[in-house]
């Protein structure tokens, strides 16, 4: 079973809003054993919503729209379907006095600003339960076509409690089985995974896919059968084997990041872990408390960004800072050295370095970056010369320095 | 003069990677004065790649095509544009010698794996001069056609410095002339900014949007017309009415960020800056950083996790920690006025709340945030109540913190 997916906004198709809801939508029906055929964009124009509609109902099984349901006038979604469906708009009195009772709670703003929502094309079933969020479902020649809102959270919602639930009930039984696993890795290009990935015999059910993924490469295995048993041992035998192959290359699965792997290693050798950041601004300690549960290794951090900061709260000598620079092996030490010791952590890590556009120098130019990972057993520092602007150094040196906790706790 | 932008890659129709690179190249086409009809996402699929080219050419005056173009074994647009368009491939001797040559500089992956990239259609002209990158321009039918590798630093480079200039030349005059402002609202509603706005006689040369983009609105305003010197005069007049209307509502214009135009008016009013925080765990002091030459009004800052941190750090006494606890106005007063004292700076921001999942109380729900400003003149706490999930309590949050910093700096 197929769909095709159709986003409307003109802040789409100017490029001032990346589309991510397209992408959740194409990634929770694949899960669901769905095959996306296409994905399109398009502005807040009748006539193409009208023509994108038409067409993709004409070829596949079912069709999600998001986007240009909202309140205001730039919105135009309902108004082209019904046009395009011959199916006319009329007022849902039900709905408007929910939404009328809901919001008005709220917020400040008119009422009647929000009656819109509440005309539908004939036909029409609202998908949330109280009519919180706009979205509704038709349903056309016999084929499902579901319209959802543009906001991420909300289509979001709606598409995971509503839309795959009665998807799956209208299609039961006809979709193929499949399995999907990615492997994120870092440092190590999309080839060098080919070229390893090419000396195993993986089978002709096997889908691979590289990607690079800023700044990792994921590696995508799809496994494909008709029958759910003979997925399961297939899946089993190919991961099994790739893993093998890139044994600990492969920092994480699925929906793991670097910090919650660090953190469930931490959570199981029950060690607790601090920061001194200079040149990655923070951006290691937001990674690590983006993880739920963090409080419980992470005891906190500094962001050192002047040497005054370095100086009274990481202790690192002016006289240090003097001879040898704040972008130095031992300044790294020392700061790593000074957060593990005033923070009372297990495990400690520093990064120093230049992200640049300003302040690169012959000897050391921008990219040049000092990690130390400072522990009970050892203090080692590690100098790296990374590329790319200020987001992309930023970026790799937070990933390497928890790359090198990765490997310091596995190591153990 | 418009195009179609076909994203390839089975990794964005499965939904495992958002595409963001047709979102980048609708944005610079759109300045650049070309409008763009469609977008369009579709896996690695010879006969869908071939279908999706040929439809464009027939309805528009230049197609961009991203991805596929790698040289791992399941990157197949080359292959599938010489077949749908009738151009065989030939491998480019020179490309093959330039690729190698560049190529094994630079990594240890096997040469041959490579040799790939310098097949192309017959026709095709290389677009990086040193073929360093792969993508490629053909001319069919008379219209360009653009191939870009799915890369986004790559992608995004070729477009700039190779596409966007070769369409200017091509298309030369037949171009509309438009202008475009994007103003970001933070703590409005759409349904209310679109309210104020239609206060407002903006006329019919102006496209009016309304966007929410977590955690703004945007609102954007672009004026179209025939020529240059009308469309700089309503753009003018247009632009005027909007900002009186809605004065130090917006924080922010086009590509500025909310830690870039804090850190502009520090910058004017020469004043330093430092930052504690708790349930933000170091975003505040990353969004700071990311913004080039900050080290220039930023000190640093303390991510105070663990109470013993908010003691030794900060100067939080045990004492009141045990009896208001780490979630209060008053732990969010001495986080601030500590950090202040300590780093020296002339303004200093704290933040203490329960981010979630866990961590919540009756009296103290998920979302409870306290936010305290200290400087010379003054230490304000502000209590506030975010709704969300952990991801996102984090970031209106750190939001509302740097807003608050912005007002104040605006009231001086």
């Amino acid at each position: 079973m197929r769909g095709e997916i159709i986003a409307i906004g003109n802040e789409l198709t100017s490029g001032r809003i990346v589309n991510t809801t397209s992408g959740f939508a194409a990634q929770q029906l694949f899960e669901a054993g769905f095959d996306i055929y296409a994905m399109h964009t398009i502005g807040d124009t009748p006539a193409l919503i009208g023509e994108a509609l038409k067409r993709a109902l004409k070829r596949v099984d079912f069709v999600l729209v998001t986007g240009g349901l909202g309140p205001t006038d730039d919105d135009l979604t309902t108004e082209a379907v019904s046009e395009a469906l011959n199916r006319p708009t009329m007022p849902n009195l039900e709905i408007l006095s929910l939404i009328r009772k809901h919001l008005d709670n709220h917020t400040d703003q008119p009422a009647s600003s929000l009656d819109k929502l509440a005309w539908l094309p004939e036909g029409a079933e609202t998908l949330h339960p109280q009519a919180k969020m706009s979205g509704f479902q038709l349903i056309h020649g016999g084929k499902p076509v579901f319209f959802l809102p543009g906001i991420p959270h909300q289509m979001r919602t709606l598409l995971v409690e509503q839309v795959l639930p009665r998807l799956a009930t209208w299609y039961e039984g006809k979709q193929l089985t499949s399995a999907q696993r990615v492997y994120k890795i870092f440092g190590k290009s999309e080839s060098e995974i080919n070229h390893q990935i090419e000396q195993l015999v993986l089978g002709d059910d096997v889908t691979i896919g590289y990607y690079p993924v800023f700044p990792d490469v994921h590696l995508s295995l799809i496994i494909r059968a008709e029958n759910k048993a003979l997925v399961e041992l297939r899946a089993a035998e190919t991961f099994y084997s790739v893993e093998e192959s890139l044994k600990s290359e492969i920092y994480a699965r699925n929906q793991q990041s670097m910090a919650s792997v660090v953190g469930n290693l931490l959570t199981r050798q029950n060690k607790s872990f601090s920061v001194a950041e200079s040149c990655t601004g923070g951006l290691i300690s937001y990674m690590i408390t983006s993880v739920a549960g963090s409080s419980s290794y992470y005891l906190g951090g500094v962001t050192s960004y002047a040497n005054s900061i370095k100086t009274e709260y990481l202790g690192v000598k002016n006289s240090l800072l003097e001879r040898v620079g704040a972008v130095s092996a031992e300044v790294a030490e020392k700061m790593a050295t000074g957060i593990r010791e005033k923070s009372g952590a297990d495990i400690s890590l520093s990064v120093t370095g230049i992200a640049g556009p300003g302040g690169g120098s012959t000897e050391k130019p921008i990219g040049t970056v000092f990690i130390c990972l400072a522990s009970t057993a050892k203090t080692e520092v590690q100098r790296f010369r990374f590329s790319g602007n200020r987001y992309e150094i930023q970026h790799i040196a937070a990933q390497t320095a928890l790359n090198l906790v990765r490997q310091h706790l596995l190591t153990k």
